[in-house]
């Protein structure tokens, strides 16, 4: 089971990992593996709608059981299918590197994460960084 | 300008402030003015929709201008107009105890926390122990 | 037909009115008889929902065909039906004073004018005063 | 801070420029850094959703913190996640010219100028007029 420590330790340092990089201001969002918010950080001077991005990538890992790499791959195979699964899933649906789902050390599923802010490529760095940090194991659908 | 520092803290310590007291897990969210999220923390073993919850009692502060004491009286007084503002708030308004206005030593208004998990009435006392904890000042609406 | 100069004259009178008058800071919408926004006034230190609320009062007495004063009538009276409306109606439904129909010489029906930041009875007063500014007539329900 | 009075300057002039132009009827919203509204302009001869189209331009580009024009661009080239941003963002997401960031003069964020009615290049204009106006800085992303 995720705690709420584990899910501070992966957002504080996907944040630090960020700042570190020199990105843009990020926030970060983990989920446990019900969907539902455990912490959520937004750099004061991340946009203001940095919150709906991050919990839409991760929601859409949880929901459909993909990291953002997958969900990108089948986007854009699918673009009707997953532009109707943007409108169908309660957090919306962002297919793209950034969302993360966390695996135990035998692939069990515990949740994901979801970071926004600068590159997509540039928040997934961030969240292997975070999801490292917390001793967890990282699916980026890759 | 309340930063994403001053939220962690305000949040941390008020979940810490749960626990000394014997609370039942809680959800803590902080909102800076424009009533977007800074951080949210939801222990592990607190139930699914305390997040919503969170969001309800610290975004109906916001919306309104009041802490939660104050909203409390007002809708008691006014049930049906504050049913309309539940319907009207995007994150909906939970007037009750828990809701506090953030404010700086002048009386400016930086934001809001929204806390659940016990009564509403140490719910507020949480809140209360976070924000000072942060060097700022509560507006409870008492 | 109400203009855009009408409406303008309408919502500047009335936050006039409200700093003659010594007010907590105020929002004011004005629509057209289609219920869409001619103008939005809120005073940048009125808390952050104004709108909603201003849009719920003057799009409730479009939808209802009565002023706020009636509405809050009516609501007492069949709680349940209103608290329907307040779900249904797409912004909403707020039966209070401060909710006014803006009406022509001859009764006709123009638009409506929503306003809020202080008292009900004091966000109607400034309400007459922004109607009466632009030479119109106002239906407050009463 | 963006005042009340900064925003009737932007948009009563940009809705000025659009008239001296020659253009189709404007609506203009102007929203603070929070992406609330503080004030809102249709020309009585605008559609009735312009209102809609205004805040989509605007709060897009508070959400991602981009101006219209290189959310245009972002959105070429990532269809999918822009057409998830629309379905995430409270106020939708309209990555078009016509939303403009306003800044101060040390590049600080004060709010967001979206403008619909015209062309998208047209609107923008407008919105440029209504900025400098106010002797407030734009950011149109180009």
């Amino acid at each position: 089971m995720l705690t709420l420590g584990h899910a501070q330790t992966i957002a504080a340092e996907t944040l630090a990992e960020g700042r570190r990089l020199g990105l843009a201001p990020l926030a970060c969002v983990v989920l446990d593996r019900g969907g539902h918010i455990l912490t959520l950080l937004r750099d004061e001077n991340a946009s203001i709608y940095r919150p709906e991005i991050a919990m839409g990538k991760a929601a859409g890992c949880l929901g459909m059981g993909f990291g953002g790499r997958e969900l990108a791959k089948r986007a854009a195979a699918m673009p009707m299918f997953f532009n109707g699964l943007q409108a169908a899933f309660p957090s919306g649906m962002l297919p793209v590197p950034g969302g993360v789902l966390i695996r135990d050390a035998d692939g069990g599923l515990l949740g994901a994460v979801g970071v926004t802010g600068d590159t997509s490529d540039n928040d997934e760095l961030c969240a292997l960084a975070g999801i490292a940090a917390a001793g967890l194991h990282a699916d980026t659908g890759a």
